[in-house]
């Protein structure tokens, strides 16, 4: 037996339909991109990961995809190494924006994270274990999820209303919740917010307390508020909410408000980075950090995070965007596998209706996915599915995530609600 | 195929003749004491690591290692925990000594270390794949060291002289360092300090910076200086050195040398724990970390610290204590696999006469060891050898490091010279 070598990869750009859920950029599109990667070796072995599709970002997949083959799955620093040449050598690479709201200097980590994924479940199946056992082994048998709860209009603009119905009261998101609890078992409850008035989203989260009395909450409202403004939800929410998700933007603006308040800052926004950790480390700015291996470079790199979160006693949950299953098996893993990961990590997962992935491994019980235990992410590409949700892609004309541009097709005048209250 | 589980664990104390190589604390005695593992699993791997074994380090390997058959060898948080539980129902692990130069607070991360790594030995071994491809593969095909230098007597108290002969002069260690460069080909060279005072340290240094004019120098008292004399020899000694290790003891200190100079201060005894870090990158204290696998908690989470170190924009050296191959062979694997560790590793391997490894696979060229290529640590086993270095164990009757204790047994009056000059 000896190292295997990448002999073929396929990057599939697929959509699928996502509800027109509201942010503090806009709404989200009818459907959403993801990219499923195939990394075959020429033992044999096949090897998934799963990314942003944005058209850009896709173009950088397909150009690492073409240099990829004839390296060894194993060698991940110098594929980490191959992708930054590949992204000197074409657009850059400089700077990657998803949806608006996330904006990165570097696309390195993004593009090479499903190829790191993809290798260590190359990896997996040739030792025979999971990749939780190759990040050190899994601490929990079953990885805890919170339902994710967004305001949400009825459906898309020119379309029927979708099976959630609209959501835009206090009322309307205890129902969602209720639907998101007893269908999926959630034990704790996440509301994006930033869409309207602090003071209504406040009153979200007070009806949810009132129904569910012993549900951890939080609120993100993805900097949508002043650092006064962050500061009088905090002491409103203080004992209410576990954390506050990036109530102001930018790691000067969240040291201010962790300042005057003891209500736990968390960020996937100021934080997304290595290079934010110093800063935001020096500016006592952030009490819990969001893991992403999408954005963080893969899962090896996350665990690192993870380290990093531990050395100086920050806490670490985990963020998530609309995605597939082969993301969330990569999820679960990591989560598995992070000793320190002791928050329920996000998930669109419930918003979505179609997956690429042969269903029955993934499976929701009591708001918790059981970690695979089958060699690798354990998880298999139904193939049936991917040609469908590709030829989606295909047609469906989506080639960007454009939140904004797509609200302003109802509100002509909407601007983004950063630090708006 | 599916997951191993460990069946039995062996602890085999050895000792090895060591030259009476003198430090800030004493001098070396004449056997230096290490502990091999083989962890053996169900479907017939062999995994090695190898640590100190002063006699209250060796009974809390030895408890753990009674507690290991029936784990999964890829579970490693959980081993960890398992050393973390062993050790508080003993002797409640609080606290390990090595050689009265290297105290921790906590034993967790020496006792994990060397069955972590005979762990990765056994999941190297079973996917064929050295060890370094498990930390995410090598970045470099050979590792280079740096010529470890030390004041020396001719030979131990009541022996004849050892083949080195005396070192107590600059000429003699520029004579030293000739020997050390012509034989294994150095091409930096480190010298321990710490034994006189710092002016004749440092006209050591410049006769060597004279014979050697291209040979990256590094000088290490141990916390031997004030701070005044350490800022005082850095000004001396800048544009000579690449960099000063540990002129003074404790963060604060280091600091504060840090502050008034611009020669780069490494160390390995103020930050020699994931906890020290913190106080350390918010003092300024340290600007190249000396990793070491054997202080810190083995190569996964030595792989860690070269993030962390990477993030927080600090250096990355290799810390070496008296070792045999099996150690080698894992600072060789951890050092190929850390991208950001590009000083030259230091390493007593010279000085040591015999090994329990078959010889050949380690040989140092160029100042360098080639990566060993073939699976897990690329190393094996010597019995006839163990067996002859655990004989001398049981024969020569050191139980643990006691540089001081030794050193007055010549010297009735010596202290230790912490802090002296």
């Amino acid at each position: 037996m000896s190292a295997p070598r990448i002999s073929r990869v396929v990057v599939t750009p697929v959509a699928f339909t996502d509800p027109p859920l509201l942010n503090v950029v806009g709404v989200h599109q009818p459907w959403a991109l993801r990219a499923i990667i195939e990394v075959h070796t020429d033992d044999g072995v096949l090897g998934l990961g799963e990314i942003y599709a944005d058209e850009t970002h896709l173009a950088r997949l397909e150009a690492v995809a073409a240099e990829l083959p004839g390296h060894d799955p194993y060698d991940l620093h110098r594929i980490r190494r191959l992708v930054a040449d590949v992204l000197a050598k074409g657009d850059g690479g400089a700077g990657a924006s998803f949806g608006g709201m996330l904006d990165v200097d570097s696309a390195l980590e993004t593009v090479y994270s499903p190829f790191e994924v993809a290798c260590l479940d190359i990896q997996g199946h040739r030792a025979g274990v999971p990749v939780s056992s190759l990040l050190g082994g899994a601490v929990r048998e079953r990885v805890p999820f919170s339902g994710y709860l967004f305001y949400k209009w009825a459906g898309h603009p020119g379309q029927p209303d979708d099976d959630w119905g609209e959501a835009l009261t206090p009322e309307r998101i205890v129902q969602q919740a209720r639907r998101m609890v007893d269908g999926w078992g959630f034990g704790s409850l996440k509301l994006k917010g930033g869409v309207f008035a602090p003071e209504l989203e406040c009153a979200a989260i007070e009806a949810l307390r009132a129904e569910f009395p012993s549900h951890p909450l939080r609120l993100d409202p993805n900097g949508a508020w002043t650092v006064p403004t962050s500061v009088r939800v905090a002491d409103r929410l203080r004992g209410v909410v576990e954390y506050l998700e990036d109530p102001t933007p930018g790691i000067e603006g969240m040291g201010a408000v962790a300042a005057q308040t003891d209500v736990p800052l968390a960020t996937n926004m100021c934080v997304i980075a290595m290079e934010h950790l110093p800063p935001a480390v020096a500016a006592d700015a952030v009490q819990v950090v969001l893991s992403d291996h999408h954005l963080w470079g893969g899962l090896r790199r996350s665990a690192q995070l993870g380290g990093i979160a531990e050395t100086w006693g920050m806490g670490l949950s985990m963020h998530s965007n609309s995605h597939l299953g082969v993301s969330l098996a990569a999820m679960v893993h990591l989560a598995a596998a992070t000793p320190n990961l002791t928050y329920a990590c996000d998930t669109h997962y419930p918003w979505k209706q179609q997956d690429v992935i042969t269903p029955g491994v993934l499976d929701f019980v009591d708001g918790e996915v059981a970690v695979p235990t089958d060699p690798g992410l354990g998880v298999t590409l139904d193939r049936d599915m991917l040609g469908l949700l590709h030829e989606q892609y295909l047609e469906c004309g989506v080639r960007r995530r454009e939140d904004t541009v797509y609200m302003r097709t109802v509100e002509p005048d909407f601007t983004p609600n950063t630090a708006r209250w």
